[in-house]
Parts: structure tokens; C-alpha cells; sequence
């Protein structure tokens, strides 16, 4: 029993979970998670600029490095940048890329387009740049042999725990994809061998819109669940209705 | 008004969020998010292979659909298998995996790599494969000219809040990433343009260990989040001390 979750195990008085906690209890674990979940959104335009303790940067790192990691190689670093030289930089080059993007879109994608904020990188309190380090517990990383991406894929889920935290907490998160990685890699000077996966704004918002930005701009509807579940092989439904 | 999050915008009792929420109830989510994600563990011994109801699966797939994703476009799908034909014939491919991996090992590496389990795809109730499509939204998908793999980012988030909800109700999820993407591919009769990115076992579980696997068993331990932060520049230092 030492080794598994028990009561004697609680530093804290946070709510138990595990197999050992009642069914009640699951319940509210998954119910107060599930509102974290919904309530998330990408933000671009609500950013406050309020000041961050280090404590609460600190927080949302935890959360972050508590995320599973193929062969526990945990394969991320971040950089949190706070210095405006680098931020102004930064959007310089997201700035250009837009407008490369922008290019490539028809008339009314490019209309449309033109009034969508992509970033807040300088209104935003802090950017966190999440990069991933192939070399980290290499060559025998337990489970990358025949997935290569597999610490990638590890990097990111240190990401959305990053992300859910900030959400608990009030804040907003924005993930700036429109970036070349060598530039970004540059401007934070990280060795060669290390990829930034994302840059992401954070911090204070004045408020969390209900409906992601991209939906309510008229961009692109969300999809149904049903459409994306299938049942054993693809294509086929679950045999007693949508599971 | 009507686009922020606000009590009037709640349909369910499920705690507030978001910046209206005042700071004891952002701890209090705080608080409850983090004994999950610190519970979190990448299983494979403890998995019972009790029955899942469809409602519950359901639960954790609305988790992972909520996941942010690149121009909206979530390009994930969901193949929650739960026949034992395919479930073996996996596990046959991932043993063969298992020992192509076992052969790059070194002796001591080799005689510890025999130990662990990697796999509980016949024990766990269901497997649930999630695949990405990069065919969804494009070909302009807003954030993802610059990043080809952002989509594939995307599907690692929703994999993330799947695992957070089947922890929050107690139920383990295990990674398996010893197999090859076209056996995967063809074993669920995906199109060659899906691309499959996890095999997650799931299910109710007998305990979660407190200690990852690899570290309890030897092969890895946790690294220092101090190591992986940065300030502004690589390898920098916060100025106040650690953040």
C-alpha cells in the first residue's frame, strides 16, 4: 500500500482522487475539472498586463512538469519573457508571417481574416516560450524507438496543463503559432538542438469569452463529438447509440 | 456582457471560473486541478478490466473535444475499441516493438528494460485510439502555415484533458508508443491520410501508484523543474530568484 494513493499519502487538503475516493467525490473532481475545461479559451485581445508574482509563474510551471512524459524524459524547458525588446521582436516576426499567411487565403477568407487577432504578445503579462529537447535521456528514451514525435507529443501535454492551470486561476492563455522555429529559437537563444514548440501568452484577463474567437468571428463552427468518435475500426458506431 | 463568462452563463452547479471568480475560489480550483494532474500516472499493471458505461466514455471524450486546437480545426478522432481480436493482435505487434527496443539496449539497460511493463491493452477495459487529420480545415488553417505539426500539437492537448478526466474519476490511462504508425493505421481501417497518435488503455484501475514506474523501478528519475526554467534568454536566471 505505500506505494499507492491513500489518505496517508495527502500533503495538502486538496480533494482526494484515485480509485480510494467515492464515487461522489469523483464526480465533483470531474465536474470542477470539466468547468476548467469548457471555460478555457485561446485569448488574443483580453489581456490585462497585469503584474505576476513569481509564485503564481511558478504554479503553472508545476502544473506543466507534472505532465506525462514518454520514458519520463520530461523533454521541455521554458523560457518566461518578460523583457519587451524580445516581445516587440517577437511580434515583428508574427507580424510578417501573418501577413504571409494573409496571402495565401481567397477574397473573403482574406476580408475576414483581416480582423482576427492571431496574438498579444506585448499586452500579455508574460510569454512563455515551451521548447522541446530531443537529446533529453537520449538515445534510449523508452517508447520513442518507432515514434520519433513521442517527445513532442510529451512536450504538449505539459502545455495544456500549463494551460488549465492559468485557466483555474483566472487567466487567460494565448498560443502564438505564427512563428518560424529557427527565428523563435534565435530570439531566445537556445541551441541548436532545441525546437520551440510553442510561445504562449499569459496572464490577467478582464474576461474569458464564452465562445472561442474563431467561432464567433464566423471562421470556423465547432464539430460535433459524435463525428469524431468511432467504434473499434473506423467508420463504424457504437453499437448501443453514441457512447 | 453576454460573451464573458458570468453567473448567468452557468447552467450546472460546477464551480466558477475565469476572472469574475474571486481568488479563494480560483485556489479552491487551483487547489483540486493540481491533486489531479499530481495524481496523474502513466499506467500499465494496476488496470482492472471492469465494464465502462458508454455515458462515461462519453465524459472523457467531451474532455478531449474541449481541447484548444490550431484555427479551431480539431483534427482529432476518437476510436474507442473495445474487441479482443484487434486488442490482441496490437499487442502482438507491441511485444515485437517491445524487443526491436530491448535489442538497442545495453546489458545493464537490458536486464532492467526486462522488468517493466509496457503495455496494458488486454487488461484495460477499453483502448482508446486518437488519431489526427490533417485534411480538417485546410488547407488554410489559421496558425498552421509556419508549423506543420501544430495540428498534431492540437491532438496531443485533447489527449492530455483525457487523461486528466479519467484521473479525476479514478481511472487510470496508459500510453503505449511501441507500435508503427501503418500497423496502427491499418489495424482500425483508418484512411492513409489519418495518422494515428496515441494508444491510450483505459479503465478502472486497483490503485494509481504515487511514483511513476520508471523512476520506482529505476530507469529514470524526475528532473528538477528549476533545471527547465529560464528567464527571457536560455540558461538565464530570474533576477528575484527562482519564479
Amino acid at each position: 500500500m505505500s506505494s499507492t494513493i491513500g489518505d496517508h499519502d495527502r500533503g495538502s487538503s486538496a480533494p482526494a482522487c484515485g480509485p480510494e475516493a467515492d464515487p461522489v467525490e469523483h464526480r465533483s473532481l470531474l465536474e470542477t475539472l470539466q468547468a476548467i475545461i469548457v471555460r478555457r479559451r485561446d485569448v488574443r485581445s483580453e489581456f490585462t498586463g497585469d503584474p505576476v508574482a513569481p509564485a503564481v509563474v511558478r504554479q503553472l510551471l508545476e502544473a506543466a512538469h507534472a505532465a506525462p512524459s514518454v520514458g519520463l524524459s520530461q523533454p521541455w524547458d521554458f523560457v518566461v519573457v518578460r523583457d519587451a525588446s524580445i516581445r516587440d521582436r517577437f511580434r515583428t516576426h508574427v507580424t510578417a508571417e501573418r501577413q504571409a499567411f494573409a496571402a495565401t487565403l481567397d477574397d473573403d477568407r482574406g476580408t475576414l481574416f483581416q480582423h482576427i487577432k492571431v496574438e498579444g504578445i506585448c499586452e500579455a503579462s508574460l510569454g512563455i516560450v515551451v521548447t522541446y529537447d530531443p537529446t533529453r535521456g537520449a538515445p534510449a528514451v523508452l517508447g520513442r524507438h518507432a515514434i520519433a514525435d513521442a517527445g513532442v507529443y510529451s512536450t504538449c501535454l505539459a502545455i495544456e496543463n500549463l494551460w488549465l492551470a492559468a485557466t483555474a486561476i483566472g487567466f487567460g492563455v494565448g498560443w502564438v503559432s505564427f512563428y518560424r522555429e529557427p527565428v523563435l529559437r534565435a530570439l531566445i537563444g537556445a541551441p541548436e538542438h532545441i525546437r520551440p514548440v510553442a510561445w504562449l501568452c499569459v496572464g490577467p484577463v478582464s474576461a474569458l469569452q464564452v465562445i472561442p474567437d474563431l467561432e464567433r468571428v464566423g471562421w470556423r463552427a465547432r464539430r460535433p463529438l459524435d463525428a469524431a468518435v468511432h467504434f473499434d475500426v473506423w467508420g463504424r458506431s457504437f453499437p448501443e447509440g453514441r457512447p
